[in-house]
């Protein structure tokens, strides 16, 4: 470890850059915005990838992959997507040694290409539902970029589906929302608030777009995971048609959804520390390190020893031993939790003289003495335990810093001090929501996905008409 | 199943045409020379990917992720590179609504990207080996296109590796090579001949290149996939060096090496016949399709049969049960056959009275009536005797349309009859590679890895001087 990490009470945007680049989980490219995932960082993307797409899977997706290049006209199909997309675009003029006669755009989402082709697969409803994901990058040309968060190329699956009706549509759209929740709260350990997003600030195309935001530790909202339902907006736009079961002709109902690389930033500023990364035992791409811990008299007897553990437990748990000669024990302590390994162990001679090994935890630092002969259940238990505890951790987190309020004079001063989640009543109308923000610089993360009655006889903590919503509120990444 | 395929003896380049369209692996996409995969030949192309990726980490690389743009300078800087890979460049020249100051290009492959990264991570001989591989698309700009073989966005994998030896480096570069081999030849049941790349056919930039060349049903070679040694090529235009064990600075020596999605076009043009695709089981997304075979009054039995088998199965195989009632039997025979699906399961009523079950091997057409007690096991056993048949039957062709030759008539008339691999001395100067070239359109796909003295007091077929190797010839994709 050549630095130190930044505090997070000192610079809490330094903190987060130092932990993406000190742990090597990507770097600087030399195109402005753009990002190098490194090894460290991409098998972390593995293990999310791996996980959705199980997920996706097994709700009936196929994946497939479509073009990195759209024509420019594509795009101009849909109006609001055009208006939505136009200033983030990449657009490449030359192809082999030529200038092309029509612009083609680097997909910064691939909507308008894949109902493209869904015009040519789509005749009747027996080729519906259509379920396909793909795992892809995107550009989208970004002023203000930072790793993970917000980078001009990122990786992403997007999903894009085909229905018959408009209610199969909304299930769906909803269902794949669900399915984001709980990846995040399950394998990532953080937990969301699953909502519908205002007018203001769906996708670019959509009839109604649902978010999962996630709270990180400045308590700004991120925005982790949206599901849009998108209508009959590309179906038109691409005269995409098919033959009900009653003989008609109609327009196919489409969702789209998508996570990107933006999760892993997501993740760092949820559980990490001052330490460095902290990472969920179930998408830890190692999940225990051994450290062997001797003088030049029992060396031998110990790097043997931690050889034979390294053996026995590499088939149940993802392991690595770290014998290198050339760095203290200290030195490598501090490198595995830089690195947010969950659990280490630590061998030295006396241990293996009393046969028990000491086990650390990286999310509470707390250090276990276990018998060796039961060190391999106990290492499953604490995974397990480190995994609920770090969701707990975040859940309490989160709760204690969401606020309910019914005044504006509160609204604004929780805001600019603690912050949080806020959530209040809202008229619905979108001037409300605009002149907060002008105001407060907080956005309505979400409104709940049904009106559901919680904000009866409430009034707008804007206007004071009557409030359709509690809306959550905050500022946000 | 729709249309009928081509056959071979009619039309060779429309019977591979119809096999890709008919059975969905891909389908044309509204850009030029792009390609969608469908569902059926993404899947296919995941199995691929995690076997070879599996190979990849087993031999101790990493995957990681570099940007898809890269600036036009830094393909400037290693000259052969450059001229090799201009003709063929997607330029972004517009970004953000802006005229970009630097043209960026699409990745057509990453040496010059990575290394710009590699020059900020290495600094000594104990950052090294460095060994990096990532998936990816890229953009090779082409004038005749065709689905898999040739398109000008591709997926692939392109391994980047740095050593602190010339000896290290060539020694990747053939490790490398034979991992490539051993998947082709053990998992897409494509045996290959290994060799090393002449001048003229090189990679551009490197200091060797070395091939595995498949020979596809039409007796044209295809290269499958390339290795190579970049020797200081790349570390001198990045200026990327490390300090020795011994305390001197030196350039650090690489490898790089790829397959791409053109392996699905060498999987289907080896292996399938008139009636579609035939996938080797080891790479087969689905292994085993049952049919249920039944009239009215036998329906509910024969189903509740079929789906019993199905539970039983597909724990164990990837399997699928057609059940569809819309289609004959004969119908859903054809479909699965064009597929490719490597094993079917017949069940009809008068199978369940006999406790068997008829099953139909793709490779070879045999049915074969099984016991429906040891249906589990003999699976298992056919499946791998497909698999190791698909091999046999490849390498038995490419064995007959291999020739020993050494006078040049007998050289053109067989390159213009038969077609093949011809093996033939040759001189060894460029001179006499290209005129055989012009002549004959046959190219050099490989000459052994070392001169191992097999042309010994041969001749040059077309100069007649000495010979130092024996070459192998052929017409190519």
């Amino acid at each position: 470890m050549a630095e130190k990490i930044t505090p997070r009470s000192e610079n809490y945007s330094q903190w987060y850059i130092d932990i993406v680049l000190q742990a090597k989980l990507a770097d600087y490219a030399p195109v402005k915005g753009c990002m190098v995932i490194r090894p460290n960082g991409y098998a972390l993307w593995e293990k999310m990838r791996d996980v959705l797409d199980g997920m996706f899977k097994e709700t009936g997706h196929k994946n497939a992959y479509f073009p990195l290049l759209i024509p420019d006209s594509f795009l101009k199909r849909e109006a609001e997507h055009v208006e939505g997309f136009s200033p983030e675009l990449a657009v490449v003029t030359y192809g082999g040694g030529e200038e092309l006669d029509e612009p083609l755009i680097i997909r910064p989402t691939s909507e308008t290409i894949i109902w493209s082709m869904y015009k040519k697969w789509i005749q009747s409803y027996r080729d519906l539902p259509l379920l396909i994901n793909q795992w892809a990058n995107v550009v989208r040309w970004e002023k203000r970029t930072r790793l993970f968060l917000r980078t001009t190329e990122f990786l992403w699956q997007e999903g894009h589906t085909a229905h018959e009706t408009a209610d199969e549509a909304q299930e769906e759209t909803l269902k794949m929302l669900f399915v984001y929740k709980k990846f995040a709260e399950e394998y990532m350990a953080i937990p969301v608030l699953a909502g519908e997003k205002t007018e203001n600030e769906k996708f670019a195309g959509a009839v109604k777009t649902y978010t999962i935001e996630a709270m990180m530790q400045d308590r700004k909202a991120l925005q982790a995971g949206t599901s849009h339902n998108l209508g009959q907006n590309f179906a038109k736009a691409f005269d995409v048609t098919f033959q009900t079961k009653d003989g008609t002709l109609d327009y196919v109902w489409a969702t789209s959804w998508g996570v990107s690389t933006r999760l892993i930033g997501a993740l760092i500023m949820t559980h990490s520390d001052d330490k460095g990364l902290i990472l969920p035992p179930r998408l830890a791409p190692t999940e225990v390190v051994i450290i062997p811990i001797y003088k030049n008299k029992t060396k031998a007897t110990v790097l043997e020893y931690c050889n034979r553990l390294y053996q026995s437990l590499r088939g149940k748990y993802s392991v690595v031993l770290d014998d290198d000669d050339q760095n203290t024990p200290g030195w490598k302590f501090s490198e595995w939790e830089l690195q947010g390994i969950p659990l280490r162990i630590e061998v030295g001679p006396r241990d293996i003289e009393k046969e028990e090994v000491i086990l650390a935890r990286r999310d509470t630092g707390e250090k276990i003495s276990v018998p060796s002969k039961s060190l391999e259940q106990r290492i499953g238990e604490i995974l397990e335990d480190i995994q609920n505890n770090l969701f707990k951790r975040a859940a309490t987190f989160k709760q204690e810093n969401t606020h309910g309020i019914e005044a504006y004079e509160d609204f604004k001063r929780i805001i600019d001090s603690d912050g949080g989640f806020i959530q209040a009543p809202w008229c619905g109308s979108s001037e409300c929501e605009l002149r907060i923000k002008e105001e407060t610089k907080a956005t309505i993360r979400a409104i709940p996905i049904s009106n559901n009655g919680d904000a009866n006889g409430k009034k707008c903590l804007y206007c004071g008409e009557d409030a359709k919503f509690i809306a959550t509120f905050a500022k946000s990444y």
